[in-house]
């Protein structure tokens, strides 16, 4: 779209940074079998990513109460202070499975373990897909083992696992940047998936989204920890498609220290700037999941200012990027700005209709076209409106006059498709999502 | 359905209590003008109801903190202990207006007055349809004008107000009971309309929902209020279709003595039977709302029991009927437990997954089929969930056994007619809603 970019653009995605190896196979975990029509399935659902090197780990992960295996494997790993390797696979949550849940998510990270030749604990889990079906450990065990001999730095390795992790989603979502660190050059990389069950809202994380970025910076464990919480706070914590939050959020970041820049801490000089990278990676993974979000036509950036303080703000942001009506009514390319006053006004972010306004403007640009203002309807004319709103991308602008607090949140339309998509077939539990 | 009924059905709801007359008629305040395709439109757009005598009067209304005009004008005569008619319209909801909005609203009580003869502060007024769009005031003084003279006590009239308060209700929505209340003859009667814009959860009220009610009942202005109080958290406050909460809600009750009955105060021995009949006839009519929610096409009835106590009990049950993916599963005759525990995980209330159970049964009946339970799936089939869950109405039941807080709430699924409906077409004003 030919927007500037704040950092260099590099091939590779996770495997862009030096020291990182990955690959990806199909094991079959959704149990197509293979009968008629599974082949259209029949795509990588099982991958691994390592690092030569023990790296330093963060890690942010579902605040559901009902939290997935995997989940609870992967926060333990995380709170430590190095890791050096994740599996991770696609059709099954192995969420809500109980014991056996447990065990099974147990025996992937010793099984990666033994084939990367690490230690079990140093190996993160991930799962996304179905909730309440046992996981088919046969397949999976069989995955692993067929996955390790496979495992490459090329950057068609990465690309194999941004595809092996899709779920829903129709795009695979990948970034690599370069940045210089004092004499050395430092490379971040990430891979993502999600695209429904969309709401990070993060006391640590929510939403059917997991995030794997891999970093050579030398960067302090500590520090890698509040980078990433930073980071997220501003990205997937900032994005939704239909406010439900799932049981298997995770994301994980691995620094290897291979690029060989002087170590990163709280109070080194390049911290501003590693951080700043970290955050535009996970942003850019974040928009990519809104804009592939299920059956999403409309990219809207909700910029909320002036209400009474940023917890307000963020109240009237979510209220009006969950409401059920705002959102079909962007799908119809309706501007409907009484629906947006209406969401605001039952949220609990303070405000006095008399005070508000809402305005509309294309993506970066600075002509704000107001609908409402000082208590009434402006005399915008619908047209000029709707030639904003029936852009697949633009910005809402909610001034509430109350105060200094300001929250941003991309969010999405609610269409047709999303229905279709979710309701499934019961008749073809193929096609029954998590 | 042949249910037993608590309450003798009687005709005519809103005019089926002795002293009420009522009239409708079209004065186009949707502005379809006199175009092409005009007719397709053509309902009766403003009513009155109207009571011979000065009649105690109780009202809830929105929470919302965008309230229209005529809400603030109401909710002010609520509060009296004594009120005389309702006026009421279809088709634009004077919210959003600016002060010539409060003038309109006015107007619009001043000229129902005078047209029966009673004082202005005696009349409250109501509204619902688009938001932020001026009242069409001189159709509507036409329209206050031709109705006065039209006013009857006939039961065809009273439908004509149920049909005139519709937007995108695809039926009347009317009910009237008798009861006996010591040696006299009570009669309660109700018309109510919402579809859209629905979740009720009242510090006093919300949703895009009207519901006009009247009885001959001597009622105590204070015990009415209070009386009201309790059936509409029973009831209005127990539905949802989109979660969105409304500017415009109104719950109004007015109760005139023709009935002849004993006087029912706080502590008077007919009290609880009054109370019964009144919360009896705001959930019949609030169980219309969601059988008619727009697109709906699954009644489901979500009883969670076992909360740490009632407010977890209310939070997991609006969360589970508040998820646009466990509405679409519905939607699609998917049990899709795991989508239901997830937004039990995710709501404010303490549960433990090792101890929930979720079951389904048919709605009345006692044997419930457990799909989760001790935190684990049980052996139930597939195909045994469904055979439930692909009715037109069931129960899903939760039980979360950490407490005795229960709640129950009926929700509806969400489906794609639902966006199509809400969507709307820019081309065409006239297809967009409130």
């Amino acid at each position: 779209m030919g927007r500037t970019r704040k950092f260099k653009q590099i091939p590779g995605s996770i495997c862009a940074p030096l020291g990182f190896r990955a690959a990806a196979v199909f094991c079959d975990i959704k149990r197509l079998g293979t009968g008629k029509g599974s082949e259209k399935g029949k795509k990588d659902d099982l991958a691994l990513i390592v690092s030569d090197l023990p790296a330093a780990v963060a890690g942010m992960f579902t605040a559901n109460q009902v939290c997935a295996a995997p989940v609870k494997i992967s926060a333990k790993c995380a709170a430590q202070n190095f890791a050096q390797a994740i599996v991770v696979n696609s059709g099954n949550a192995n969420a809500c499975t109980g014991k056996k849940g447990m065990r099974d998510a147990q025996m992937m990270a010793r099984l990666a373990a033994e084939a990367c030749r690490i230690r079990p604990n140093d190996v993160l889990v991930a799962s996304t897909g179905r909730i309440g079906v046992p996981m088919p450990m046969p397949n999976v065990v069989r995955g692993i083992r067929q996955c390790a001999p496979l495992l490459a730095r090329s950057s068609g390795n990465a690309r194999a696992v941004a595809e092996a992790i899709m779920t829903s989603d129709t795009r695979r979502k990948e970034v690599a940047i370069e940045l210089r660190l004092g004499d050395a050059r430092v490379r971040i990389g990430g891979v993502c998936k999600g695209a429904g069950m969309i709401q990070p809202g993060m006391r640590q994380l929510h939403a059917t989204m997991l995030a794997f970025i891999t970093t050579d910076a030398a960067v302090e464990s500590r520090y890698l920890k509040e980078s990433l919480r930073v980071a997220v706070a501003q990205s997937f914590n900032r994005i939704t498609v239909d406010g439900d939050m799932s049981t298997n959020d995770s994301v994980i970041v691995l620094a290897n220290t291979r690029a060989g820049n002087r170590w990163i801490h709280a109070k080194s000089h390049e911290r501003m700037k590693f951080q700043e990278a970290l955050s535009y990676v996970c942003l850019e993974l974040a928009k990519m999941i809104v804009r592939d979000g299920e059956g999403v036509t409309r990219f809207v950036t909700v910029r909320v200012r002036g209400a009474r303080n940023a917890k307000d703000a963020e109240a009237a942001a979510r209220s009006i990027a969950n409401s059920a009506l705002v959102k079909t009514s962007w799908c119809g390319g309706d501007p409907n700005w009484g629906r947006i006053l209406c969401a605001v006004g039952y949220s609990s972010a303070s405000m006095d209709e008399s005070l508000a306004e809402i305005g509309y403007s294309l993506p970066g640009r600075k002509n704000v076209v107001y609908s409402f203002r000082k208590g009434r309807p402006t005399t915008a004319a619908f047209s000029t409106l709707t030639r904003i709103t029936s852009q697949p991308e633009f910005d809402l602008h909610v001034n509430l006059h109350v105060g200094a607090g300001e929250f941003v949140i991309y969010a999405s339309d609610l269409t047709e498709d999303y229905v279709t998509f979710n309701k499934g077939d019961i008749t073809d539990p193929a096609s029954l999502g998590g």
